[in-house]
């Protein structure tokens, strides 16, 4: 995709690179959509490898530049940094706006299948084909140099994208992800509406499922860190079940457990630098 | 002040520390007030150094903490950060919430001295006397380890209020402040409401023109960074000015100007490293 189809909102420099936000009309979704990109110094010699942000439930394309504090250790190892937002946005539907953890805000990073949701709430392919496409042709992304990770409803999609798209996501971690949606009051929810009632359909957007089926799939690891005071903790996220899912597929975990913590971008702040370092070595390699 | 008059309205795990958001009955402004405070881990072990940040117009008691990336530093060093509101809140004023540069949200950190905004517009005695003292005594700040900066309209409030308060403030510094209050459009509107038509009663509330009368009042030097790209530096800023002062003054000063940079947190988070060392350095000996 050429670079004319995307409309440059604001650029402003942070960390000797550019911390830009980004408007397109997406073929995916069949909106205008919005992103951001941090792109460091190091692309003005070359494509740099690129790192995906998934952020979670009500975020936008604005939460994780501005809150987690990243820019400084991608300009440090020259990565690009990719954040798009959390759902389509103005797609119109009955309640859509209502609840704060579905619809708007909560796209939940699959393509529904169910009507009226499976027109605009394309959400996968968005990020892991049109969005992973923009940032590795228009932008200065390395195709072959791609990490996602994420938080929360972005953590599942990070967990989730990296496992159903192999190759693509040469790195993947997470922050408390919803690491067992199927199973959980918010990826019942939302699955049931976007997925349909039958939740064989689920499993396939199930990290912890998906994990179950694998044979270890990221032979370098996976970083997940989970704070011991996030009131999330033990109804919605289930790192346990992703933990079992991957002791069983040999997939070679770190799952930190942080005494104290809780699920707010405090929490990611404090452990940013680990994960962005986590990415460098791998997608330098 | 005893800690039982503050109310603790959150506390979230950063960086070892903890993030809190205060809410108390203030003396000064006769209203509410919020506050943050990042405790860094050090305090387990008794009084740390202080720092306070003094934001720009229209920010709340949030936005530093949210957006400049300031609390890593702050937990390496031991420093404790506190940052006021801008304003008081729900004065009631007419006025008061018609523009986002003067009134609610643009308090200048000065006590007006003009009908109706003398009787709650008291930011000075708010933060060099009442949450001075609530940070070293409720709170565990070290009455001898103070220092202050802040951005665009709160540098202009660190400058005036380390110079008006000689020994309270040990170490000053500043992005991008408001350096000539009295001569720019922002500060001609604030201080004529709040301390009337008269100029003379300005100079007091102007870093540049309060610097021209002193002798080196801060022997360790000033730092201040001004972003090149900042919109508002050519009418509002004005560093120029206090650079001169500070040169008839005999004070030392690093300014920085920095290429490309603007006004926001993005400029300020690339350079927060600094500035919190800055400060750690002085506050410690």
């Amino acid at each position: 995709m050429s670079s004319d189809k995307l409309e440059l909102i604001s650029e402003q420099r942070c960390f000797d690179g550019a911390q830009r936000f980004y408007r397109h009309d997406s073929t995916a979704v069949g909106l205008p959509m919005r992103f951001s990109a941090y792109v460091p110094p190091q692309a003005a010699d070359g494509r740099v490898p690129v790192l995906f942000f998934l952020a979670g439930l009500t975020c936008t394309e604005e939460t994780f530049m501005i809150k987690a504090g990243a820019q400084r250790y991608a300009a440090q190892h020259g990565l690009m940094l990719v954040a798009p937002d959390t759902s389509p946005r103005g797609a119109g539907l009955p309640g859509e706006d209502d609840d704060w953890d579905f619809g708007t805000g909560a796209g939940f990073y699959l393509d529904a299948t169910q009507a009226p949701w499976s027109k605009h709430y394309r959400m996968e392919t968005y990020v892991a084909d049109e969005l992973y496409g923009l940032a590795t042709s228009a932008l200065p992304g390395d195709a072959g140099r791609v990490g996602v990770f994420g938080h929360s409803m972005g953590g599942h999609g990070a967990l989730v994208l990296a496992q159903r798209h192999p190759g693509k996501f040469k790195s993947v971690s997470a922050f408390a992800p919803i690491a067992a949606p199927s199973r959980c009051p918010w990826g019942e929810k939302a699955f049931s509406a976007y997925l349909g009632p039958d939740r064989q359909a689920w499993a396939g957007y199930d990290a912890s499922l998906l994990m179950e089926q694998s044979q270890c799939p990221f032979p370098q690891g996976i970083l997940v860190d989970q704070g011991l005071a996030d009131g999330f903790l033990e109804q919605q996220l289930n790192p346990k079940a992703f933990e079992a899912a991957c002791a069983q597929a040999q997939q070679p975990l770190v799952l930190r457990r942080h005494e104290g913590y809780d699920h707010s971008y405090y929490f990611i702040s404090t452990f940013i630098q680990d994960h962005v370092d986590f990415h460098a070595e791998r997608l330098r390699a």
